[in-house]
C-alpha cells in the first residue's frame, strides 16, 4: 500500500470539484461539493445513530441501503436538521438536480448536509451550488471538493492509496471534515471515500461498518454525537480488476487498507479537533473484554478532567485513574498499572515509583500516549483525543451568535 | 419547615470546628473538620460508585453500614486516594485517634479526605489537626468546619431547618463541599448532615438514599464521578422527640426536610461549580419513563456543547435537541417541544416562532430554565447544572502544577 495524490479523485472514473455559492452566510468560502463517479458505483454507508438525524442523512441512508449509487453532493454553512418534512423535500430536490445533470436517477445521489441545525436550506442558492459544481468537475477537483465541506475545520483533510491486488492495482481515496468528533449544531463528521477497485454491496457495508469501528467510533473531540455524522464510501470498479470475493486474500488486503484509510482521516479530524493543542492515544490492554477496555479508554478520553489535564501539559494521572474507576468497567482497582509513553505512573492501583518531570516532559509533546494495563483478561482497545483548550470554550461559546 | 442558622450544630448535641493544620500543602487556611454528637447516633451514608473508592470511604461505609456513629472527621487537601493498604491504616488511625479524644469506638468515627489522589496522608499533621479539632470544638462550630473541607470551592456551604413534628421540633443541618459535582484528582463531593431527630438506622438510610437520588445525583458540573464522593447524615434523638415510624405523617415530614436539605445543598454546589457563571435547570417531562427524562436530562446537563452555549449565552437549541437526540433515550423526535424559560424555541421538533433576541434574554440571567416535553409518557426530572466557562478550563488545567 502507497500513499499517492488526488484523494476522492485518485481511483479512476471519479471527478470531483467544490464551488462557493453563499451557503455560509456573508462568506466567499467554498460550501458545495460534488464527487461524480462515471459509472454506477456500489455504495455503503454508516450514519450518526441520533435521533434528530438529518433528513439529507435520512435520504442517504436509504441510498446506500439500495447499494449503489453515482455521486455525492455535500454542502457546509447550514445541516438542513430538525427541518420535518421541508427538508427532506429539500435534500431530494436536491438529488433530482444533480441527478439531471449527470444522467442519473434521483436515487442514486447521495446528498449532505453539514452547518447551523434548524434552518431551512436556500434552495435557490443549493441551486447555484449545484448549477457550479456540474460546470467545474475535474478530474483533479478532490482538494476543492474537500475545502468546501470544511466548518470550524482549520485544514482540509484528504488521503488517498493504491493497492497491488492480484488482479491488478486499485487505488481508494478520501475526503473528510469535522473540527473534531461532533459538535451537533454543526451537524458535524463527514468522511467521503472512493475507490476503483469492484466489489458488491454488501461485503462493502460490512467492511466498511469494520472499519468505522475502529477508526471514527474511536474518536472524540467533546464526546456530543451530531445529527449528521456520515461516512459513505462508493466503488466503482473502473480500475478493471476483478470483483472482490470474501474470503479471499485480495479482499483481506483492501478491507486492511479501507480500514486504515479511515483510521488515518479519524486521526487527522482529532489533530484538527476544535481548539485541539494535543493529540493523545489511549491505549488500554488486559481488560475483561474489548468492550470494557472501549468503555475505559472511552471515559479516559471524553472526562472534561482528563482533557483540562493533556491541556495543562499535568502528569495527574490520578484523574485518568477516576475516570477508569468510574467508567462502569469491571476490574481489580489492586491490579490496575499505568504508563505514559514509558513512563510507569501507576502501579498496582498506587502510584509508582517515578520523577514527576519525566512524566510532564512527555505531556509537553504534542502527541503522547496514555497507556492502561487492567490486568483481568485479554480485551484491548486503541482510542484517540484530543485536548480540552481554551479556544475550544472560545469557540464554542461564540460559534453562533 | 424554617430555615435557622447553625449549621450541622443548629441540632441539639452537636459541637464542631475546623482548623488549619497544614494538610493543604503551603497553605495557612482550614484543612481539618470534626463534628461530634455528646451520644451515640444513628448513622445512615451513600458513597461513590467509582472503583477507586478512596481508603477513608470504604472505612466510613464499613461504619455506616453498622448504623451507628459519634463523629466525622474530614480532612481537605489530600484525598488518600489510589494509597492501598497504607491508606486503609491511615484512615482507621485517623478514627482511632479521634475516638480516644471522645471517649468512643474507633468504629464509631466517620473519615474523611478529600484534595489530591496518589499521596500519602501526612499523619504526624492529621494527629496535630485531631488534636487541635478536639480542643476546639463547640456548639457553635459548623462555619469553621464548613470552611476546612472547602477546596476549589468559593464559598462555604451550610445550612439548617427547624421542623415541628407532633412530638416536639428537630432540627436538621448540613454543610457541604464540592466546586461542582465531581473533580476526580480533588476526591471531591461531601455532604454532612445532622439532624437531632431519632430514627432507626434502616428507614434513615432509606430516605437519604432516596433524597440523594433526587439531588447529588441530579447535578453535575463536569461529570467526572470522584473517588471519595461522600454523603453523611447522623441523627442523634437529642430533641427528645420519638423515634419516627416509617408510615407516619411525621416520618413523611421528616424525609421531605432530608430531600429539601440534600436538594438545597446540591444546588449550592451548582452554583459554586468549578468556573460557573450560570445556574441551570433541566426540566424533562413527558418521557416515555422517569429513567428516559433523567437519561434526556443528564445528557443536556452534561454536553460540552450545551455548556458552552450557556457560557456564550446562545440559545442555541439545535445543540440541546441534538443531546436528547442522542441521549440514549427512546423518544419520537417529531413530538419533542422545548423551552427556555417561557420562550418556545422548539415545536414537534422543528423550530418554534419566537424572536432570537427574547430567548437570548433568558440565558443572559444568571439562572434560567430549560424544559423539554418529550410528547411520549408520564416520565419526568429536575436536573441542575453549570455552564463550561474559561475559568473552568483555567481551574482545571492550572489545578495541579
Amino acid at each position: 500500500m502507497t500513499t499517492i495524490p488526488g484523494g476522492v479523485t485518485a481511483a479512476k472514473g471519479f471527478q470531483a470539484t467544490g464551488v462557493a455559492a453563499a451557503i455560509k452566510p456573508n462568506s466567499t468560502k467554498k460550501d458545495c461539493a460534488l464527487i461524480v463517479s462515471d459509472r454506477l458505483a456500489t455504495a455503503a454507508g454508516t450514519f450518526t445513530r441520533n435521533l434528530f438525524k438529518a433528513p439529507p442523512v435520512r435520504w442517504s441512508e436509504s441510498v446506500c441501503t439500495r447499494g449503489v449509487a453515482r455521486a455525492i453532493f455535500a454542502n457546509s454553512g447550514n445541516a438542513n436538521a430538525c427541518t420535518g418534512d421541508r427538508g427532506y423535500a429539500d435534500a431530494q430536490a436536491t438529488a433530482k438536480m444533480v441527478a439531471e445533470g449527470i444522467g442519473a436517477r434521483s436515487e442514486e445521489i447521495c446528498v449532505l448536509s453539514t452547518g447551523v441545525i434548524g434552518l431551512p436550506l436556500p434552495m435557490d442558492r443549493i441551486a447555484n451550488g449545484v448549477r457550479e459544481c456540474l460546470a467545474s468537475l475535474r478530474a483533479d477537483g478532490s482538494a476543492d471538493a474537500a475545502a468546501a465541506i470544511m466548518t470550524t475545520d482549520t485544514v482540509p483533510k484528504e488521503t488517498a492509496v493504491e493497492l497491488a491486488l492480484s488482479g491488478g492495482t486499485v487505488r481508494l481515496g478520501a475526503i473528510a471534515k469535522g473540527a473534531g468528533m461532533i459538535a451537533p449544531n454543526m451537524a458535524t463528521m463527514f468522511c467521503l471515500l472512493t475507490t476503483d477497485a469492484a466489489i458488491e454491496p454488501e461485503p462493502l457495508a460490512k467492511i466498511l461498518r469494520e472499519s468505522v469501528e475502529v477508526s471514527f467510533n474511536q474518536i472524540c473531540v467533546d464526546n456530543d454525537m451530531s445529527t449528521s455524522d456520515s461516512v459513505i464510501c462508493l466503488a466503482n470498479g473502473a480500475s478493471g480488476t476483478p470483483v472482490l470475493q470474501p474470503g479471499t486474500d485480495d479482499f483481506g488486503r483492501f478491507a486492511a487498507a479501507l480500514r486504515d484509510v479511515c483510521i488515518h482521516m479519524a486521526q487527522s479530524l482529532v489533530r484538527d479537533g476544535e481548539g485541539a493543542t494535543k493529540f493523545v492515544e489511549i491505549a488500554v490492554n488486559g481488560a475483561s473484554s474489548d468492550n470494557d477496555a472501549k468503555i475505559i479508554a472511552r471515559a479516559i478520553a471524553t472526562s472534561q478532567l482528563c482533557k483540562t489535564a493533556f491541556f495543562g501539559q499535568d502528569p495527574n494521572w490520578g484523574r485518568f485513574a477516576c475516570a477508569a474507576g468510574y467508567s462502569g468497567a469491571s476490574f481489580i482497582p489492586e491490579k490496575l498499572c499505568m504508563w505514559i509513553d514509558d513512563i510507569q505512573v501507576m502501579r498496582n492501583g498506587m502510584p509508582a515509583e517515578y520523577k514527576e518531570e519525566d512524566a510532564a516532559a512527555c505531556m509537553r509533546k504534542p502527541e503522547f500516549r496514555i497507556r492502561v494495563e487492567v490486568g483481568n483478561g485479554p480485551g484491548k482497545t486503541v482510542f484517540w483525543t484530543s485536548d480540552l483548550s481554551h479556544n475550544y470554550v472560545e469557540i464554542n461559546a461564540d460559534y453562533r451568535t
